[in-house]
């Protein structure tokens, strides 16, 4: 079942404690179409400028990402600077030229129209519910959004929030949204909002899912080398729909695999900088990885007898 | 197996965002024995002043806390007065006055020689020692700590760490000790330092258990109702080792199973102020939780097909 994604390609300069990086392959679309591309084929809307080198459409075309929906255009491609400190959860914006993402008006090929499963990758919300039209009969769709739309379009989030099944943010962006502190309300309060999901990303400490009834902890790899976090969102992102759109199931047991799997291509994105680890990764290294989660989480049932003899002298 | 505890014994006074609590129960010896007593037999070695409330000293007693080591002397006990703002996660000490805690010397009770299992609750590492100096031949020391003895008595801190088998910190303490911001690697170098094994507490992210060649996570049980995190962590600590000394069998899954039920004690501890939850806590809650915890963390192995056909579509 092949897999819709609308997002960013960027060219990104990265600096973080452990080295720098000039105008590398960046952007939401590009990590996700990467991420999810071991598990379904992958159609592409984005737009690059003339700059574009051809190494990096040859890169997603590797991955059998379909781009005919990559549109080049007149001027230069977005670049986006940025700096992690040594706690490396939080990116500090240097400079942002947007380019030809400025004016950005995501065109469906007709062969695209027939996608179930889309993903709404952190672009203007206006754009969202444009890409959304142009589908004929989504089955699963899944957005992304950041503070900047949270503030400055709220209602406009509002109404694609209403259209999507699924939403994901990060901690902070969950609290924005529901201006609500804890996390556990502002999701139910999210979930009043139209998405009958949520997933709040919590970088180093793992992911929460949430439905109505329903929620699931996953914890993060515990990563001893971390280069740079830049796409570890959008890596996540597209492990999980690639497996839900490869399961075409989108029930709570494949969700909470999913979950993980999302966690497992964004643990592999953060082990070099920019697509380096992803383009290089195996089937076999994620299945793998994945085993190291169910070992890093198991834990067996309580005995029966684990109790004091409840006379008071440990009761 | 009875299980011994040193550690402070305080009248809080407490503010957070849903309220406020004047000189009620407090302290690490006070949390800790109260989580472990729903398991083992509690030996407790702790000091109050004059002034300490006999309600206080029947609430423990009806835990069946063993109150031989608790040692009443002229003076005042011990005030903690401080201040959580909405992220709850980090405590503004507003006040300290440490009245007869300032020269506190733990006597062991001879009857208490015996203990195997030891907690050496955050008090100055000196004491600490003084107190495993008096056991005969503890099988499973763990200790806790904090930031003011990490900087202001390393060396102190040093030659406890080599004589403990697990260390309880937090995500900055364990940061701090080991001079070394991933906390992967941080929990390494403290190993290298002596404990075999070590927890991060990482609040409501849950916690890492690291040994040399083993790491497990647990997620934090996601609460939407949070009146009071102080005393969180000393629950969860006598969770875990009331659990193990139940036990008898310091092996990984144990270690596993008795970190949940720490997490679980502490879930329960926050719900409320003071020990108000954990004295009204049945065992079928206990039990209960442990299983929602259970169910908060499971997810199932991976298919066999989850991979696209390798062709590059999808692979």
């Amino acid at each position: 079942m092949p897999l819709l994604v609308v997002g960013s390609i960027a060219l990104d300069s990265v600096e973080t404690p452990f080295g720098r990086r000039e105008e590398v392959l960046g952007g939401s679309a590009t990590y996700f179409s990467t991420a999810a591309s071991f598990f379904v084929p992958v159609r592409l809307v984005a737009t690059v400028g003339e700059d574009f080198p051809a190494e990096h459409v040859e890169a997603l075309k590797s991955r059998g990402v379909d781009l005919a929906g990559l549109e080049r255009r007149p001027g230069k491609t977005f670049r986006w600077k940025g700096r992690y400190e040594f706690d490396l959860n939080q990116a500090h914006t240097l400079d942002t030229q947007l380019n030809v993402f400025a004016d950005f008006e995501p065109v469906l090929p007709p062969a695209y129209r027939d996608s179930q499963y889309v993903f709404l990758g952190n672009i203007d919300p206006d754009l969202q519910r444009k890409v959304l039209d142009q589908v004929r009969a989504p089955r699963f769709v899944a957005a992304d959004t950041m503070n900047f739309w949270i503030t400055s379009k709220r209602d406009s989030l509002l109404e694609t929030l209403r259209r999507v099944d699924l939403l994901f943010v990060n901690d902070a962006e969950v609290r924005q949204l529901a201006q609500e502190h804890n996390v556990v309300r502002a999701a139910r309060r999210v979930l009043e909002l139209g998405p009958r999901a949520v997933v709040v990303k919590r970088g180093e400490y793992g992911a929460l899912f949430f439905t109505g009834s329903h929620v699931f902890a996953a914890a993060a790899y515990p990563l001893a080398t971390l280069y740079d976090p830049t796409g570890a969102g959008d890596s996540f992102a597209g492990g999980f729909m690639g497996y839900l759109a490869r399961c075409r199931r989108p029930e709570l047991d494949v969700m909470r695999r999913a979950i993980v799997l999302g966690g497992v291509l964004a643990s592999f994105a953060v082990e070099r900088f920019s697509l380096e680890r992803l383009q290089a990764l195996t089937v076999e290294e994620i299945r793998a990885r994945y085993g190291e989660f169910r070992q890093l989480a198991h834990f067996d049932e309580l005995e029966l007898d684990v109790f004091g003899d409840g006379s008071g002298k440990g009761r």
